[in-house]
């Protein structure tokens, strides 16, 4: 039996393991990316390997998120970052360069290879045939020091696409159809791999699209093929060197199918507030809008843009309407400025800002409470906004444009004829916002703001690990709860002391006095403890505070993971139903540590009850090792 | 003898009193404009006064400060202010239509009328020849009620400009001389008058400039005569019609003339932490620049930023600066990203941030610690950037540009041959961010978020008073250490009781917990107290918490009339040496009040010390009313 295209770039990957579904595997890094919120961390760690130069084909620095500046944090962390990259053989792309899955897409990515990002959404790559996949930053530092990275490996899912889009029906909406059909945990472990006649008509943008936003599912990425498509973008992007064809083989084994019809798709719209509430956009009736937002890393493209900027063009934005635009990247911006389009979409009244994500993670443009804000962005979470009262629902420029001009939620097909728009044949290169790598590392100085802090390492297992029960949580608690993120939190993400006040505050605000005055201890969690985001700041937080374990029924894969990267150890309940029978301010020792977790069973004796819990440590043994030795950091280093 | 322009615009708007320098005089306000920071407290005092509509010529609300929306209350306000002008009608300018100054200027502004606006740059206005003055919200809301404002009859100085300026020498550089020469506090209770050959080859943008930073020199206001050159503008924004000559009778006369020799000029500076700190650029070498912003209420016209684009065109940001440019208005953004200026300017690597203040307010863009930013804004007060370490500097947009490219000050003269742009001959004009007044006012329902909180209202003077001295501050304390301003705590401005938690904070972080627990009491202060910006804030917040009355050695002009308008009495010590006999925490209290009021004396007890001080009130008879009926919104509804 043949490969598909994902078998295919994990065997050409492949450094530890072997490729049985569900086994740990360790994969070869070419490239990796981060972006300001989580890349001074990752730099930071990085530092802390003591690695010259990175070892990987390509890493890039982006600034994209934190660039509203309303402190000196913000512009503290931007210039660690471009010299800590100048050092150490990084490129940097400056703020206003753009979103990094865009700028990424745009010049750097390359079919075939693997790009490791500490951002949820680098499946963006996936639109060219890269395997990209997003991970911690501590992950993305030791993949820059030529570390593998491990993943289990993935079953893979076909999309069969077949038919033809109809007129005004987008890529948005069929990655929403198959959020719609699969839900938000309809893609954990899998990887989905787009194929079928449809394909050929998808541009790159779109496809971009579709990967993007397949971090919704819950996927760890998902793939195009590249083809003629593909080489033409490379081409147009004057990186035709960079194309090599990407396809299954004809016999290629996958996991599961999916079919989409493209025909039968409709303008589709994702309520308030998860990304897989999908309904039809001519289901909604007198929905009024307050603001619109265009952009993110999923729809910010030229193509997207110059649709938006045609449909505005000659119209004006609707008197209550704040309709807010964000180009994905200078290029976009610039040839958008260049051609014209840019001026109508500011005659029809709306407000440009910068290149960066904004809008989408909360950072400016919040819109007023209890109010409608419609966007092309990916998530909908409730309060991500900015605003916990509002309702943010999610569709394409299209859609989004025409609703703006009308004032209320309006199917696209509504406005009239369709505007068709052609990937360039040329983009405009000017890479001046890049700047490269200083030849001599001994020539650049780092420069550390007094915001940057040192970050905490994790010690070697102690024999005996004794503590109080510090809090105790119901199920789902998410990384927003563990360490939340806002406009007044991120620019903070280098400075985990400061972070740490807020550790679980959501769930008690008590939380972080009460490790310091214990010197830290346990955390009790229920099911699915640390679901959502990949922030590691959710494991380095309680790390600061002394946290040595979580007693959970269950993990989140990628917070599980941060744990153990940070020796803090994620302990499941062989019997669920004792996490009934402790309390907060139990007093927990744990002996004999270190032949308990080689074993992978622990088992926790609580003193004030006069209980003994058996527990479990379901992980690999290179990850039982991390746990004795200290971290994921303290174990490279040992080797 | 005849009358200067000032003297002549004053005496057609005469309602109160006589023109006798020194004199309050009450006069007719045509036109009001409000900025959203000051504007949604000056609208709900406006509602207060039980008027229906405003009864000035033209009254405009600007969202332009807090335009980030890092969370809902930006957007809430907005949307207030939206609704509550579109019921009174008010012409509302939607967010992304410019800064205050700039779109008044060119939509709105006409010769010859007054302008009073919530905002200290409202002089700008003067550039085509109107009476422009900045004042506090509840000033705005009166004239907007049809009330008149009040002001001490003003010296009026005559600035003789003779010759011509030279290649790079721009109007930025005349008021940059001008705060050389006369400091920042040359021009209290002064206006000036510009005057001299040197006049007619200034452009109106170039004017405004001039007005626009007068500011700085702490005077009233500063007016150009309205001429050829005035016309050609208000032609060219299609508002030929609202022109009128303004220029001085031949035998005017003058409390005093500044004469500048233009010919004499060279590109200017003013270093850290004062627009005062006036020096050559040329004196400046090595210093090299982290950080350029371009635009504002000074700089942000459309000649402004076409000389810029034509600077940037083909050339390179450095790569250690980040460059960020904001134009003035849609109506300037727009024309630049018709005519390919914009382009140019993405093109060199510039971030392009929404029209609105911005970076000048501190609202974004904040520089990082200890490094320079180079600006083109009016004030480079320590802090005001967002960043304590940071040194800010002023200078033209040449000398901005310029040394963006270079990564160092540099003096414009050494790029080559000057640039020279043109105004305009047609300006585009499209008003479809500016939403007119509703035709039926009960059409409009006004929409109030949950940060909008009531304001407090004083209460009518009680025949005795007492309390604690809650506070004992020094000389020279701001207005920023009685109501700290940031892009934390602008959010807030319609939120008194959760500002009041601020209130002095910078002081004694103690203040507000100390009034909370005594109900209120008495502030002590030395010489100059409430020097700085017009905002009320600092006085509404010592009302709801309570405070009475302050006692200082003396008191800054426009923070003692924001006293008096919201009730509070600010008592001068007959003798200054009584300070020092006063300690935190002494027992004060006044007796027969209304009649020490009336006297403008007012003999305070201290229980604690067993000693009596006579304090002086130095008022007008107006503001003693006010005082006794307990401030000026209650005083105007007993009439």
């Amino acid at each position: 039996m043949g490969f598909n295209i994902v078998e295919k770039i994990l065997k050409n990957h492949l450094v530890v393991g072997e490729m049985k579904k569900g086994r740990e595997i360790g994969i070869r890094i070419d490239q990796t990316l981060t972006q300001d919120s989580t890349g001074t961390m990752a730099y930071l760690q990085f530092e802390a390997l003591g690695v010259e130069k990175v070892k990987t084909k390509r890493s890039v620095a982006y600034i994209d998120h934190n660039m509203l500046q309303t402190g000196p944090e913000n512009a503290d962390d931007h210039k660690y970052i471009q010299t800590v990259a100048k050092k150490h053989g990084i490129y940097f792309s400056k703020p206003g360069n753009g979103i990094c899955h865009q700028v990424h897409l745009e010049r750097f990515g390359v079919p075939g290879e693997t790009l490791l990002g500490s951002d949820s959404h680098t499946p963006t790559g996936g639109g060219i045939g890269m395997l990209a996949i997003g991970a911690g930053g501590l992950d993305v530092a030791v993949a820059m020091g030529g570390g593998e990275y491990y993943i289990k490996c993935p079953q893979v899912i076909k999309v069969n696409l077949i038919g033809k889009l109809n007129a005004w029906v987008t890529a948005k909406d069929i990655i929403l159809e198959l959020l719609r059909r699969l839900t938000v945990k309809g893609g954990v472990n899998k990887v989905f791999e787009y194929a079928g006649d449809g394909v050929k008509a998808l541009s790159v943008p779109e496809r971009a699209t579709i990967t993007n936003m397949g971090a919704e599912l819950g996927a760890t990425t998902s793939v195009f093929p590249s083809d003629e498509v593909t080489k033409e973008f490379l081409k147009a992007q004057n990186r035709e060197d960079d194309f090599i064809e990407l396809k299954p083989d004809e016999d290629a084994f996958y996991d599961d199918v999916v079919e989409i019809n493209l025909n039968e798709l409709e303008p589709l719209i994702a309520c308030p507030h998860s990304p897989d509430n999908v309904v039809k956009v001519s289901d909604l009736k007198n929905v009024k809008v307050d603001q619109v937002t265009i952009g993110s890393c999923t729809n910010s493209s030229y193509v997207d843009m110059m649709k938006v900027a045609n449909i505005l063009d000659g119209n004006t934005v609707h008197e209550d309407v704040s309709l807010v635009i964000g180009p994905g990247s200078k290029q976009v911006l610039n040839m958008i400025a260049e051609n014209g389009a840019l001026s109508k979409m500011i005659a029809s009244g709306a407000r440009i800002i910068e290149s960066g994500c904004g809008p989408c993670i909360g950072m400016g443009q919040s819109p007023a409470n209890n109010t409608v804000s419609l966007r092309t962005i990916n998530r909908n979470f409730e309060g991500r906004c900015g605003t916990v009262s509002a309702g943010v629902y999610l569709v394409s420029p299209e859609t989004a444009a025409v609703s703006a001009i009308k004032g209320y939620i309006t199917d696209p097909r509504e406005f009239g004829e369709e505007i068709k728009v052609d990937v360039p044949k040329e983009f405009l290169i000017n890479d001046n916002l890049i700047v490269k790598p200083a030849e001599n590392a001994s020539d650049v100085e780092v420069i550390r703001g007094p915001n940057i802090k040192p970050f905490p390492l994790a010690e070697v297992l102690k024999e005996s690990v004794e503590g109080k029960v510090l809090i105790k949580v119901g199920d789902n608690i998410t990384t927003d709860h563990i360490m939340p993120s806002n406009a007044k939190l991120l620019p903070f993400r280098s400075n985990i002391p400061y972070l740490s006040d807020y550790c679980l505050a959501p769930c008690n605000p008590e939380f972080s006095k009460r490790a310091e005055e214990n010197s830290g201890g346990f955390i009790l969690g229920g099911e699915n403890y640390g679901q959502g985001s990949s922030r590691e700041h959710a494991a380095l937080a309680p790390l600061y505070l002394g946290i040595k374990a979580v007693f959970a029924k269950s993990f989140a894969r990628i917070h599980m993971a941060n744990l153990i990267n940070n020796g803090i150890m994620p302990l499941v309940f062989k019997n669920p139903s004792d996490y009934d029978n402790i309390d907060e301010f139990d007093e927990i020792i744990m002996e004999d540590t270190v032949n308990s977790v080689e074993k992978g069973e622990v088992m926790i004796k609580n003193k004030t009850k006069g209980m003994t819990y058996s527990m479990k440590l379901e992980v690999s043994d290179r990850q039982k090792e991390m746990l004795i030795k200290g971290g994921l950091i303290n174990s490279i280093r040992n080797k």
